[in-house]
């Protein structure tokens, strides 16, 4: 017997230095750290400073979108170390001086993280994330912050439509091959967040306790001299429960062959091409006029939210999702940015502060964050409360019809493990359901329209 | 001084098992494995096979694609070994059997690959990568093959729109942010590939040897109590060529503090909002009256491949590219499929084999590509030869007029390093200059048209 193990890049520990090659600080732009060097130079480095993450618009016709990769960002900054190889390549890059990598050698985050939970659904200015430390720490965070949190949730936001349309049959993300290698791990994560049942891709089970699946692919049975000594090879070795994929050739022929090899007791069919609507019936006709009625049916050709919910009347008992779930369904990124809305001041005081050109406007100060529930439990608008003291940040909700939506992640720089590793996925997941349960009636219609509910921004304490 | 030093995720050695947590064999999805399982079972692991890896079509309206990633899987190959901890997890996960355990434990790729040479442009059908191995050792390599061509030659395919609208204008990459935190540094390097002059991504400049760049965000100019206060710090860190943010506030009075700062030995501004056109326009005039001749100016908001070309005539010094490069600029992921297209059968001869079902036809057989160049020396069309014999795949160009297309990669299991690294982002940023000048005239308009040269495949030696 082996002993379990399941190591995980880039997740370091803080209590020690990153082993070379495993540090996540580099995977950052170069400005960051420029930033940092002036800043350094002139005093401003220290000062302290929130910056909130948001979106300004949710991709055209999405009603809502679905916040995923905080644990995995929780993962990573624990990496985001400067060890010797980092330090050398920025020296001999001349990224920066001197002065600031003395600065990045002894670099951790010692700020504190709040932010909406993994798997809360988010609107159009919802403050999903806010870090608050001096200048230099959290600046540096900001391409991993919005790589992280930008995917994720893009996969999130369009697996969570996908698992909507799909009511109660399960959804299995198999779009590895569609994504950058890592990508894909993160995707399969966030496609579980949001509520699919299994991923193909081994990986993202070892990292997150993920349900793998998969049988076979048309080379197994291209493999062979025919359709029928492939079925029998893969019934032999994975048992009668397995799912055979009858459109290789002929698809009648391909479920007769399968009948043929593992009996009525036959686990699943796979269907990857045609019209996967007549296909199905003419399947499941076949299936159960052999007595096969308990033998399910799996499609897997180019699926959207879309494409499941045409499928709903079919006698479809899975989807099996690829592209479009790993590419966000039209929407690969979120488009969140990482805004600087307050700082201190020459005299020491937080004070808001907002880019105030032609456009891009934001509203500046730190904002606290609820989703007002109307009488029926529902989601009536998202509150954002801004001020100008301390005393407005303790705002807190007003019994039952405020929710508050900031939870805790990272505090003096120490990460809550709450919300990491596998048990944070499977936190997110309960989140989602239950934050998406809570939308108003309507919202998860496919067809486009406006956000599901309005977001207010209240100045109070003026 | 410290010593350079410069480490690879997942480049591995294949004289040595790889360490804990840096194999790539995970990378992939269950079926490929569970597929060796069976045919190990019935003795199919062993036959000979060729694999090609092509796409049915390019995304709509594009006019050629780009390979990208080549060297990218090369370096990942190496590390596809199966350690104790990839091994401990599938034994606890009970994803294959003990037989197939033993199996992988002494994995190493030993067969070949031939492909187009990384940076070749590429057509519906074109067979960018040929893997010939024994079913086991190439069906394993299927999804990790796909993942890493599929969003390297997405990215690259729209970054060399780019690079073709913007004609000797330098396109700078920035949108590590929108990306995947891994995918962002693939990006870089495609994008690079594809005739971006630097990216802002520093593990890119790390692994790839790539120019970085980058200086300051809208969040340096807000953190300091004014925006000349902010342009003073940067000057005195960076120096005088640096680029100054000119857009938080006013833009006019934002460029007057640049000089303030600067003097008119300023290296260049930035415009990140409002109209750019008009605005380059306004700044342009301000700069030259000010006696800033040698002022550049980079605009960054937002551009695509359609944007850029709007930009032609605004005197405008540089694009900086964002989401729409990291994510294909809409095609997120270039649909390549991993097709066995030939395999032992039981008589030892390699057969050509295709799928047969109602859709998703594939051509059997390998094939050898060349590209036939017209008198002028325009790629005229694609030729992909196959047929019944070992003879045909040793079809050689006639002349000029033929280009082969297929170079070697791997021979028996030992990877070309000419393709890897930094040396082989040169060569391919090469190869792709040259190729993407080889199209017809016309092929560079971004309106939308059919592929630039048409595919035929010729069936030899019947």
């Amino acid at each position: 017997m082996r002993a379990p193990a399941a190591p995980r890049p880039y997740v370091g520990d803080m209590t020690t230095s990153p082993e070379q090659g495993t540090s996540s600080a580099l995977l950052t732009d170069r400005y960051e750290l420029t930033m940092v060097e002036a800043a350094l130079r002139d005093g401003t480095a220290d000062r302290r400073c929130v910056f909130e993450v948001f979106t300004r618009r949710l991709p055209p016709g999405r009603r809502y979108g679905v916040l995923a990769g905080t644990g995995r960002l929780l993962e990573l900054l624990d990496a985001f170390r400067f060890s010797t190889a980092e330090l050398d390549w920025l020296a001999d890059a001349r990224v920066v001086d001197d002065a600031t990598l003395d600065f990045l050698a002894g670099y951790r985050f010692t700020g504190s993280m709040v932010g909406y939970a993994e798997g809360e659904v988010f609107f159009p200015s919802s403050p999903v994330l806010v870090v608050e430390g001096t200048f230099a720490e959290a600046v540096l965070l900001e391409t991993l912050v919005l790589s992280v949190l930008n995917y994720d949730s893009a996969v999130a936001s369009a697996a969570s439509r996908m698992t909507s349309a799909a009511v109660d049959r399960p959804c299995l993300e198999m779009g590895s091959r569609r994504a950058h290698e890592e990508a894909a791990v993160a995707a399969a994560r966030a496609a579980v967040v949001a509520g699919f049942a299994g991923t193909s891709n081994l990986e993202a089970g070892r990292r997150y306790g993920l349900t793998t699946i998969g049988t076979a692919a048309h080379a197994f049975t291209l493999l062979h001299d025919d359709e029928s000594s492939a079925f029998a090879a893969q019934v032999a070795a994975l048992g009668t429960g397995t799912t055979l994929l009858v459109d290789t050739y002929d698809v009648r022929r391909g479920v007769a062959n399968a009948l043929a090899a593992a009996g009525t007791g036959l686990g699943a069919v796979r269907l990857d091409s045609g019209d996967l609507g007549v296909l199905a019936q003419e399947v499941r006709a076949q299936l159960d006029e052999a007595g096969a009625h308990g033998t399910r049916i799996t499609v897997t050709s180019d699926l959207d939210e879309y494409a499941i919910a045409a499928l709903a009347a079919a006698p479809v008992d899975a989807y099996g999702v690829g592209t479009s779930v790993v590419t966000g369904s039209g929407a690969p990124t979120c488009g969140m940015v990482y805004k600087l809305v307050a700082r201190q001041g020459r005299d020491g005081t937080l004070e808001p502060v907002a880019k105030a050109s032609r456009s891009k406007v934001s509203v500046g100060g730190r904002k606290a964050a609820a989703r007002r529930r109307g009488g029926d439990g529902r989601a009536v608008e998202e509150v954002l409360v801004t001020g100008p003291d301390e005393r407005v940040l303790g705002w807190t909700p007003d019994g039952d019809e405020l929710r508050a939506l900031h939870v805790p992640l990272v505090a003096d720089g120490v990460v809550d493990r709450g919300w990491t590793g596998a048990s944070g996925v499977a936190r997110a997941r309960d989140r989602h359901r239950a934050s998406r349960d809570e939308l108003p009636r309507g919202a998860r219609r496919l067809s486009a329209d406006e956000a599901a509910v309005p977001t207010v921004t209240l100045r109070l304490g003026d």
